[in-house]
C-alpha cells in the first residue's frame, strides 16, 4: 500500500512534510488518521516497545517485521530508521533491499559506528566512522535500490557526538556528494540555536530533516521559515504518549482497586473496533460466509 | 524470570489478584511498576496492536513471540490468553507446550469454535463447541504441560453467546470436571447482576476468573466480596489508555504544527531511558568494554 | 523479484509447467538452477524441517516467512500452499493479501476443514467443508487480491476423503464456478487410474494441477498427454532427498568416527559458497567498502 | 528438553564428544537419530538455508528462533554459533541471555570483529578486536547467564587470520584467564599439521573444541589421540549433505520430465510421518479428539 514514490512526491508538493513516529500498525494508523504526511519507523520506539535499550540490540528483523506490519495497514509513506545499516557497506547493501521490500518509502542511516549508542543519552558513547567509509554505505544502499523511488537519507550525529558546525557540515557536503537526497542533522542541544546556526550555514543543494525532540520551541513555522528543510520527524512523541497514559490509569486503576473510574477516562472499546476494521470484517462474513 | 509456580503461590496468598492487561514487554514493565500481581497477556490488546480485528488473523507465533518477549523482561506471571487454542486438541497440545517453553504461568483456552469472534461485538456470530469436545482439549492442554505448576483456565462464553446462566453453569461444572482449576466466567452485560447471579449460583469447587470490562461498575471489592473470584483481569485497559493518549497527543501536535505544547503533556525521555534499562547498559559498558 | 504476472505468462506458453517444492531460499535457488518452472513452497515439507506433523501446527506467519525469503532469493514463480486458509472466509482474506505482499505468484487453498490432516497419511481423518462454504473462500480469495495476476487455485480433496470420482468433478465444477482458474485434483492412490479416470471425465474450462507423488510413475509426457493439465507439481521431492543424503551421511560419520570419507560424497564448501554468493559479498566490499 | 548440565555432564564422561551441524529442527533429529552426542547450532548452514552469505547478514533473532524450534524437538545438547556476539560486550550480554532462555547449553562467541566474514573463505578480510575486548566480551558472557552450567566457548580465529601459533596460543592463554572453559581453534590448513602442532604447544587447562572442515583426513581416533580435545563439530556437513542429494534428484527429475526414477531414490513418505510424530498425533487424536 505503501509506494515509495508517494514520498518523492509529497517532498516536491509541500513545504514541510509532518512525520510522527510509529512502533506498530496502531500507532501508524493512529498518525494517519491525525493528518500527518508520513511515518517514523522509529528503533528507539520499537526498542522501547521490547523493553530493550536503542544500542543496536533489536534485531534488524524485528524492526523489518515491524515496518512490514505497519506497511500492510497505512497508507502513509514509510521512512525507516535503520540506524547505521546493521553493519557494513555489505550489510546495507541486505537490509536496504529487505526494507524496499517491506514497503518503506525511504531509509535513514546513520554515521555512528555499530554497536550504536541512542543520540540523546546525555554523556552516551558517540562514535563515529570515517567519511570515507560512510560514503561507501550511502552509496551502496543508493545501488541496492530496486527503484530509483526509495529515498536514502544520511544522518550525520557529528552535533550529537559533539564534534562541531564545521565538522557537521563538512560530513553533511560529503554525504550529499555521495549521492544522498536528503540530509538528517541531528541535535540534543536543549536550544534551537545549534540547528538555526547549521541551517543558515548550509549551502549544500540536499533538502534537511530535522528531529526537534531535544528543543522543542522551535515550532513547525519556524522550522519551515528556516528554508531548506524538507521534514519534521517528532521522533518519539507515540510512545511517549503511551507510557504516561497507561502510568496514569495502571495508578488510578490501582488506587481504586477496580476500573470505575479508569473506565471513563479512555476510549471505548468501540473505538478500538473501529480502529481494528472490525466493519470490513462483517461485510466479509456477510458476504462469503456460507 | 516468570514462573509458574509464582501465579498458584500468589493465588494461594491473596483474596483476588488483579492481572493487568499488556500487548508489550513496555507495557508488561509499567504494569509490574504500578503493583499489579499479573500479567495479561491478551489477543485483543496484540491484535489491537497489529491493526488486526480479533478473530483469530494474528498468528500463533506472532502472539507467542510477544509472550516471550514480555516473559523475559517482567518478574511477573503472565497468564497467556490462547483464544481456542489455535484448532482441535492437537493444536492445544502444541500450543500448551510451546506457551510454557516460552515462560507462561497459565494458558486460558476458551470454548469458542475456530476461528473466534471477539467477545464485546456487538452482533457478533458467537459459536461454542460441544462440550465433550472441549473437555477434550482441556485434558489435552493438562497432559501436554512439562510442569504441574502450569495453570489451565477454561474459559467459557456461554454467557457471551446468549446461552443463558444454566448452560454457563453446566459448562463450567464440566469443565472443571475435566480438570480445569480455574474457570474464566466471560459476560458482556452492561449491568453486574449476570456475573453476580452466576457467582451466587456457582456451587463447584474451581476458584473463577472475572473480566469486568463490560461492567466496570463492580469494584475491586465487591468482586472479593462474591467469593470463590480468584483473579480479575483488567483486559485492554493498557491498549485503550495508550489510544486515547495517542489520539489526544497527535491531535495536539497538528493543531500547534509542532511539539512545543505535546513535550510538556508526557514523560521525558529520560523517563523512557529509564524503562529500557539504560543504567544496567552503562554498568555493561563501564565494566566489560575495553 | 517475483512477479505474479510471470506464472500466467507461463501456464499461457508452455504446454506443462514442471514445479518443484521448496522449503527455504536455498532448496529453492537449487530448483531454480535445475532449470524447473516453478516452487511449490509446501507446507507439508516446511513442516517436516520443523519437526511438526502437517496437521495446521506450523503458524501461517511461519509459512509465510518462509515464503517471503524464498521470494527474495528467486526468480521463479511461487505457488503458495496455504493449506485451508488457516480458518474460514475472513481468514482467506487476510492470509491472501499478506501472502501476495510477500511476493507469491499464486495461492492454493484446500477444501478441508481446519485444522487440517496432511493428505497422504493411511487412515487419516478427512473432513471436507460443504460446497457453498469452499465457493465463499474462493470468492474472498479471488476478491482479496491487489493485482489480478495471481492466481487462485482451488485444491480438493475429494478423492483422498474417499467420495469418489463423481464428488471430485462436482466439486471442481462448483470451484470452478466460483472463480478458480486452476483446480489442483489430489490423489493418494497407488495407481495413476484414478488421476487419469477423472481426467478423461474432465468437462470444465479451468487447467488442472496434479501433485503425482502416490503415482509416482505416469512420466511428465503422460501427464500432458492427458491434456488440460497446467502444471504437475512434485510436492515433496526436496525434503525427502534432503533427509535421504543426512541419514546415509550422519551414518557414514558415525561408523568412521570422522568425515574422512564423508568429506568425498557430498559437495565441496566452495559450492555453498556460490550458492550463497560470495562472490557478490567480494564485489560489494571491492566497491563499497573504505 | 535441552538441559545445560547436560553437556557439562557428557564432556566429563566421555573422551570426546561428536557433535554435528542442525539447520532445522529436521536435521537435529536426524543427527540425534544417528547417534552424536551433541549438536552445532551453525550460522553457516542457517545463513545457506536463507541463500545468504555467512557474513552476518542473518540476523540474530532468525538465528535464535531456530535454536529454539531446534530444542523444542530434540533432547542433543545445542551449542550455539553466536559469531562475534552480534556486537559488542553489551550485546553479549543481551545474546546470552536470549541463547540461554532458549535452550542452548552452551554458546560459542569468536574473537573477529562484526561484521564478521565466513572463516573457510580463500582470501576472506579476516580481522579480530583486541584481546582485551574479546576477555571483556568473555566476562560479559559469563556474567549473563542465569546458570552457571551454560558453556562458554571462546573461539580463536588467530590462524584463520593467519596469525601464527603464537598468537593463536597467546589468546587461547588469555581466553582461559578470562574465563572460558572451552577453547575452540579453527584452522583452515587443507593439513592437519597446523592443528596438531597447536595441540602439542598448548599448555592450557581449557579443552580445545577442533571444527576438522578442512583437514577432513584427521579421524576421531587421532583428535582423541592429540589429547585436551573435548569436542570434535562436524561443522557443515548436514547442509552440504542436503545440497547434494537435491542438486542430484532435481538434475534427474529434469532428465526423466518426472519423478518415475527419483522416487525409488529417496526415502518414503511415510519416514518423513515417522519424522513429524505422526503417531504421536493419531494418538492425541485417540484419546482427545471428541
Amino acid at each position: 500500500m505503501t509506494h515509495p514514490d508517494l514520498l518523492r512526491a509529497k517532498i516536491a508538493k509541500a513545504n514541510l512534510l509532518h512525520v510522527m513516529a510509529a512502533h506498530s500498525p496502531l500507532s501508524a494508523r493512529l498518525a494517519e488518521e491525525a493528518g500527518f504526511d508520513g511515518l517514523w519507523a522509529s528503533g528507539f520506539e520499537l526498542s522501547a516497545l521490547y523493553g530493550l535499550a536503542d544500542v543496536s540490540l533489536l534485531s534488524m528483523t524485528q524492526h523489518l517485521d515491524m515496518v512490514r506490519a505497519m506497511a500492510g495497514q497505512t497508507n502513509l509513506p514509510i521512512i525507516a530508521d535503520i540506524d547505521t545499516g546493521y553493519g557494513n557497506a555489505v550489510n546495507v547493501d541486505h537490509v536496504v533491499r529487505e526494507y524496499e521490500r517491506a514497503g518503506a518509502s525511504a531509509v535513514v542511516i546513520e554515521d555512528k559506528a555499530f554497536p550504536k549508542v541512542t543520540s540523546l543519552l546525555d554523556g552516551g558513547r558517540q562514535i563515529l566512522v570515517r567519511v570515507e567509509e560512510f560514503q561507501g554505505k550511502i552509496e551502496a544502499a543508493l545501488c541496492a535500490r530496486a527503484s530509483r523511488d526509495l529515498l536514502v537519507v544520511a544522518r550525520t550525529e557529528a552535533l550529537i557526538a559533539g564534534l562541531g558546525q564545521d565538522e557537521a557540515l563538512r560530513r553533511a557536503r560529503a554525504y550529499e556528494e555521495a549521492g544522498a537526497e536528503l540530509i538528517l542533522v541531528h541535535s540534543k542541544s536543549k536550544s534551537p540555536e545549534e540547528i538555526v546556526s547549521f541551517m543558515r550555514a548550509w549551502d549544500g543543494s540536499a533538502k534537511i530533516v530535522l528531529v526537534p525532540t531535544a528543543y522543542p520551541q522551535l515550532t513547525g513555522a519556524q522550522i519551515e521559515a528556516l528554508g531548506k528543510v524538507a521534514i519534521v520527524i517528532y521522533g518519539n512523541h507515540a510512545i511517549r504518549a503511551s507510557v504516561t497514559a497507561m502510568q496514569a490509569i495502571f495508578r488510578l486503576i490501582r488506587e481504586d482497586g477496580g476500573i470505575q473510574r479508569a473506565h471513563d477516562t479512555m476510549v471505548s472499546v468501540e473505538e478500538i473496533f473501529r480502529l481494528q476494521d472490525m466493519d470490513r470484517v462483517k461485510r466479509l462474513e456477510a458476504k462469503f460466509l456460507r
